[in-house]
């Protein structure tokens, strides 16, 4: 039988991986979980993609500011803008987690959904990673395509559970990671219909923060759009912690995977450092939680899609 | 080739369904919709099941009540649980509809989403419906069944969007209609995760509303969960009219079926007058806003399963 994960060295962690796989869908096997229960979810920044030097809906805000800034130039001037205009990463880290997350939901407020998905989708087509030096979709990782059609051809529902927007990761998810829209879980604002008279049915966003997806409410929000515990998850930060332990803690086998970017050569070597996702607890404890810890470096032949 | 809505009489309405259905899905035709792209959503109470003379979740929440009360009989004076314990319809219809599901939802609070799934499911195993002494499984519209099997045989992914409580619609919905957990979006409390110290990891109910999946919320949530449009919307009340209209209101073949509650004889027949749910402006509408009236009387050769 083919390889259906050649990116991936063969070692422990492959491994671990397939043995996993094979044994929840093996009938018989006293493992053997049915089909409609093998939900696994992913982290994006940094799990599936990459997430140097930002996550890339930070890098997106900062050429949309660009935007905003020419077409009315008194916003230059105005933080949190200018810190993205000048793509400041001191200033833009300092308004923590989630203050970056508002400020690029906040400046999309008023448009409708798919006005904004088609203005990501503009942007994806047309702009570069500022260190890889490649359109965003070619910094996708080779090893987690694999891993993905792997499960989804195993009877797996594959999710994102991701800190990123959800109207942002929709908008490219089903082209790059084979993730339908309804298996994307995100953060979000809050969206108003109005059918009131004549006008069109649209759906519209607004300023108002929904949920931001992180950490605990990861593990909330895979109860209020999933409705069952995964099986299968995998993160690469502090931010995935609750949702790995969430789903290594339900009866049966259980996998969870945790990304540690440690390849310099190839990629970023990172985890506590990384103030706007860092990698701490998750890591130094991963043994006591029962996380298998995939080595950038040693794990994967290959690093980016082709 | 068989008829895949035997339930269904020959007729107009019918014939529009499969004739829908048809054209998104072959080839070539002018109204071809891609497999993903066809996104299909049912309201519940009183569209898939029988919504008279209460919907199931205040009736489960009548039964709980008098459990409640049994273990705590100064419960019995209280309003508004002394009104369910008397299932005093005058009085519940007066909490209003949000009002109502707040009080369903506040007595299980503090459980765990799976203590409480499995709350339902022994209700359900035990209850009979009121009027037609029958289990509620058996309160399923036979015709409905047909039609989402038919839909999903054809590519189609099928959702259930109600104002009902998700965790109780989720307790049954994959059984009874085939329809998955994460594809049943409904009314939602917030839910907790608390992953601190070494306690098992579970997803606890809150006492605190976080949607009331009615109108406008319909569509607002649907741009929450799916992402997508719907190509098919199927209601039975003003609840639904916002979802409905949305769903007509995109480019290509849409299809929106309202079902009218016309048949005394083998159910109820009501419309207007039925304060906890009412159908009126859809209704008398229908026709602006591009809605397949179903006649329960005249378009279903069987109503329940047998």
């Amino acid at each position: 039988m083919a390889d259906p994960m050649p990116s991936w060295w063969r070692g422990a962690t492959k491994t671990a991986v397939l043995e996993f796989v094979e044994a929840v869908t093996t009938a018989g096997s006293p493992d053997f979980v049915p089909p409609p229960e093998r939900i696994a979810v992913f982290d994006n920044d940094g799990t599936l993609w990459c997430g140097q030097p930002a996550q890339a809906q930070v890098l997106f805000a900062c050429d949309r500011a660009a935007e905003l800034a020419a077409a009315d130039p008194s916003l230059k001037a105005r933080e949190p803008f200018r810190a993205f205009l000048d793509r400041d990463m001191k200033a833009i880290e300092a308004l923590g987690k989630e203050g970056r997350f508002a400020f690029a939901f906040a400046i999309h407020a008023g448009m409708t959904v798919e006005a904004f998905q088609r203005l990501v989708r503009d942007w994806l087509d047309k702009a570069r990673h500022p260190t890889l030096q490649r359109p965003y979709d070619q910094t996708v990782y080779q090893p987690q395509l694999e891993l993905l059609a792997h499960l989804r051809a195993s009877g797996f529902k594959t999710f994102i559970v991701s800190g990123g927007g959800v109207d942002f990761m929709r908008a490219f998810a089903e082209r790059v990671y084979g993730v339908p829209p309804e298996q994307v879980i995100g953060s979000s604002v809050k969206l108003r219909f109005d059918a009131a008279g004549v006008g069109p049915c649209e759906l519209t966003k607004l300023a108002e923060l929904d949920s931001f997806d992180d950490r605990e409410v990861k593990v909330e929000n895979i109860g209020l759009h999933i409705g069952r515990r995964p099986i299968l998850a995998f993160g690469n930060s502090d931010g995935d912690l609750a949702m790995m332990r969430y789903t290594v803690s339900g009866p049966g086998r259980r996998l969870a995977l945790l990304l540690h970017h440690d390849d310099a050569e190839r990629e970023v070597a990172y985890d506590r450092e990384f103030r706007l996702s860092p990698l701490v607890e998750a890591l130094d404890n991963a043994a006591r939680y029962g996380l298998t810890v995939v080595s950038m470096k040693r794990d994967w032949e290959a690093v980016f899609v082709e």
